[in-house]
């Protein structure tokens, strides 16, 4: 029952290099740096930018996920005049657990620290799960991309 | 057993007014906005700004924390020479739970955003509880400072 | 950002209705009783008694899980020939988040009570998600079940 | 960023003997199983078979608990009389983060089975901490009872 302790970590942005996100995650051109990950409770972190255009493949956030945008602007849920929100930086969100969002828009050049607890959910137009990103893909893709083994 | 939605969130984050930091909290002249409170799972989010020269309270995270150093530098568990951590932004550090936080020196004005897992615990030198701020405390400040009701 | 506190919660068991499992959750015979929603982190809390020779469909632990074996004998993971685990009450198991439940085979009539954070997903021989139990489903169900508006 | 799978756990609860609880836990005579810790998270479970007319010392719920009791009668925050709940077996019990419990009173031999987050924060009649138990301080009571290294 005497478990290893969970280090603390820290992470200098900038001696990580920017990877680029899967087309199937963003459609037009997104990078990331992944940050955390914790596998005991199923919670991850990481930085996005994302270019002006691109868009994000629609989603559910099967936990809760927080963001903090620092550069930017973005539609989240179809943006204000669908009922969600533009999203300005320099801003913050809640996305409660279940939150779907159909449409997320990059109006201006973006960054964006994420947190998310539990998968992000891939689906298509009708609903059909076609890929999870969780604390198991996020890092496993990470290290297939830094070449860490 | 059929309960509440939880709704999603968004704070645009310039129409927030900073609000003084307790000097309990903080020595020195700190300054915060309150982001998010989770009441069930006891978790929160603040943006907290602080100036060179002053220092953090000796605390505890009771619950994981995570940051995001968006400006500035500061000395993390007494530093890099105390093998803590000299955090420079642009940065990210993961705080287990239970990390003791000693020393918190603030070497150059920092931004820093936040999300707690649990409380705060505020110590005095011999390990004492002296305050705590956690998703209770967090938010009736917050209303106090900006006479919500 | 003052939220409604949360409240306790107590139920009387004997007082609650068992009420059937569907098919494609249990082959051959299981009911239940929710004990409690957690809709903020999406966590859940049952009991279930399910019968000899019954088996749980297919499925992913998304989030960790926890249950308390009171009664009964069951297969978990393929049982202990297989590598998993015959749990014979009374007995605990902590099933880690993205453990995968293949085969889950009751052997003797069980009553078991469990905590969830996130969701089940069922899943088919090929890995495809055929269905979810989470804490949106759960009291959906349930509330359907015992004509709750 | 690639971290240790977290396993699953089991435990045969006869196969793990009772441990006396701390007089400053419980006046009158408890005991416990530790069944599982969760350091990440700062969750834990265990087992507790108290007996008629002792009482649990006042304490704070620092984040949600969750109880199954199996045997057994017992007076939670002062009973029904005062506006707390006499819980009798089987019943469930959900305890709100930041639930306060000045009295918890045995009427009958009870066993109960309890889910954690967070710490119990003891406190006496002015609401000073007098105690911690969280998923640091479970285990390492545990280890020394059981004698494991």
């Amino acid at each position: 029952m005497l478990k290893q302790k969970i280090e603390c970590e820290y992470v200098a942005m900038n001696e990580v290099d920017w990877q680029p996100l899967p087309e199937g995650f963003i459609r037009g051109g997104g990078r990331w740096k992944l940050l955390h990950v914790s596998p005991e409770v199923g919670s991850w972190t990481g930085l996005f930018a994302v270019s002006k255009g691109a868009s994000v493949a629609s989603h559910i956030h099967v936990g809760p996920g927080e963001y903090f945008l620092t550069r930017g602007k973005l539609e989240v849920r179809g943006g204000a005049e669908e009922g969600g929100v533009t999203a300005t930086a320099p801003c913050y969100g809640y996305e409660a657990s279940g939150a779907r969002h159909d449409q997320t828009l990059i109006l201006e050049d973006i960054e964006i620290y994420l947190t998310f607890q539990g998968p992000i959910q891939l689906i298509d137009g009708e609903g059909n799960t076609v890929g999870v990103m969780a604390w198991q893909q996020a890092p496993a893709l990470w290290a297939e991309q830094t070449h860490q083994r």
